[in-house]
């Protein structure tokens, strides 16, 4: 008879704990939180904020292992430069400077890198931010086309902002900045090759100025964070979680392309919990939600944005969804993996 | 008949671009930097000190891919947190919070990762530094035993401390701060199975502490570097192409240990080259050489630390080892990769 003990030696990790989904939250709540949980990472997010001597600072770090390196709409140096400055911008943060780590396989073309890190230069230079410091390792040919790249980013937290799940109240307004799903989708069908793989472009954008803009404007903005892995599904199940008040989201304002919503039924997905990486999501007082839309809608990377649904009392706290015939349905956090290697 | 452009376009990245040596500076200075090179970037110093509205900060990346995993005396966890923290404490800084990207295998064993999570808290808490921020990534199955980790640092820049290779002047003197060569061959002893592994232990440490002493006392500093990829030989290699003077060591007063030596000379590698993880080389104005020597060994991990050399005026600017036997030979950075994964 095997005690506990013995059973978890035995436990291997599988790929679902990668997928940002719930076995993921279990991995760092009980493997890695208990043993390096401190006042900066307990909280989670998608970027530490510390105070030094010389004021404050926002910190965060993402790892990409993206297949293939290369997708429609962008690549894996372009993706790891976005999501570093993506998850300073929403925790209201000015990006400065990013780290950028290779770890190339052996056997990597280095026409791909040249693409990559041109990507990586094209992105930095939109973002506004610099490379300050970087590492190059290489490790025995698998694949033969395998690099993953790990960013960390340092931003400026900028004055008179105040981000707080706290802050939330039932009425609050939930505003997603544009299409869902794109860049998940895009992936997954250039990696299946799907027929229409052209036609489906990721969606992979640095947010930091779309943010700024609507951080700038004093609007009563509560929240912000980019739904990548775990996509809308997750953040809406994390801020029922942190809150303890109910979202209640409205399936006919979520904007999502046409050939998204066909790809993602083709792939048997839901567009709910595909990644993105160019879009955020924001809580904000239902009198300011216009003027916050606008920001949006007149910036490139928020065309689309929509008003998707609010915050409401009803208990206990769970995520539901009004279909378009009326019905209600539970949104829930993914289990595990549903689309591997997709950031 | 191909033009140079198709000819680079077939070529591939071999092992020997990540081995710290002529390859990788190579591939570094030709298709790295043209394209990210920034006032930051382009010292190509541990980390880069960057100037904030709050100040000065330091900030650097390492990724790391040592296999096994585990090896005497340390750990890819501790490796992970100690070569940060003693890129920071190089440039000056004191290191203050570090970010780790986990990519995972699948198929790794939980007890590993739970062993490898326990090493880096306890690295953390000995360097005083604390993980706020972090990412896990999980991959398919390849070895099985498959990780690698990426972490990223900041620190703050200490007042009054001015390191540039710009001061030094012939005369300085050159210190190591204890036995060099022990990561490398205790990673590669325990690789290649050999009898003598268990004596034989990796000097991973975290040594803000020691450095913090070094600078505190007010000694003439004028360069810190902690040898690791390119070992003694790739810094001092370093140290005479960026001042423009000759570098001169002598073989007997280079503190091996005696185990290390026989390794070495098994394996049939260089000691100079072998990469260090808890070791420091300083450059001193003379008349604070005893000074500064004094404190490292009041240190645990600067015990040993020895003076082996000094700068001299010949041109062109080399560096010679003086032998045991009297003779002189020339030291070279390694070209590529002698130790694959060793950090």
């Amino acid at each position: 008879m095997s005690t506990p003990t013995e059973t978890s030696q035995d436990e291997k990790i599988v790929l679902a704990h990668g997928g940002g989904g719930e076995l993921t939250r279990r991995l760092v709540a009980e493997r890695i939180m208990p043993k390096l949980g401190n006042k900066l990472l307990n909280p989670l997010t998608d970027s530490a904020v510390l105070t030094t001597n010389k004021g404050q600072i926002s910190f965060t770090t993402d790892a990409y292992v993206v297949q293939p390196l290369e997708f429609p709409g962008g690549d894996i140096g372009r993706l790891a430069v976005c999501g570093t400055v993506n998850d300073l911008a929403v925790m209201g943060a000015f990006p400065k400077v990013i780290s950028l780590a290779l770890v190339i396989e052996e056997g990597l073309s280095l026409s791909v890198l040249d693409r990559i890190v041109d990507s990586i230069a094209d992105a930095a230079k939109e973002a506004e931010v610099i490379v300050a410091t970087g590492d190059t390792k290489v490790i025995e040919h698998r694949q033969g086309d395998g690099m993953t790249i790990t960013t960390a980013g340092v931003g400026e937290m900028l004055e008179g902002i105040e981000l707080s799940t706290e802050r939330i109240t039932p009425g609050d307004v939930i505003i997603v900045t544009g299409n869902i799903a794109d860049h998940g989708l895009a992936v997954m069908s250039a990696r299946e090759g799907l027929a229409f793989e052209t036609e489906l472009e990721s969606d992979v954008a640095p947010l930091n100025h779309l943010i700024g803009g609507m951080l700038k404007q004093g609007a009563e903005l509560k929240f912000l964070r980019d739904p990548t892995r775990g996509g809308l599904a997750g953040v809406l199940a994390d801020l029922a979680e942190d809150t303890g008040y109910s979202v209640e989201i409205e399936e006919d304002k979520i904007p999502v392309s046409r050939i998204a919503r066909h790809t993602a039924e083709l792939l048997g997905l839901d567009v709910l919990t595909v990644a993105n990486e160019g879009k955020c999501v924001a809580v904000v007082s239902e009198h300011d939600a216009d003027r916050v839309l606008k920001t949006c809608c007149e910036h490139r990377y928020g065309k689309n944005a929509a008003v998707i649904g609010r915050i409401t009392e009803s208990a206990p706290p769970l995520v539901e969804l009004i279909t378009r015939s009326g019905g209600r349905r539970l949104v829930q956090r993914p289990y595990g993996e549903e689309l591997p290697r997709i950031c």
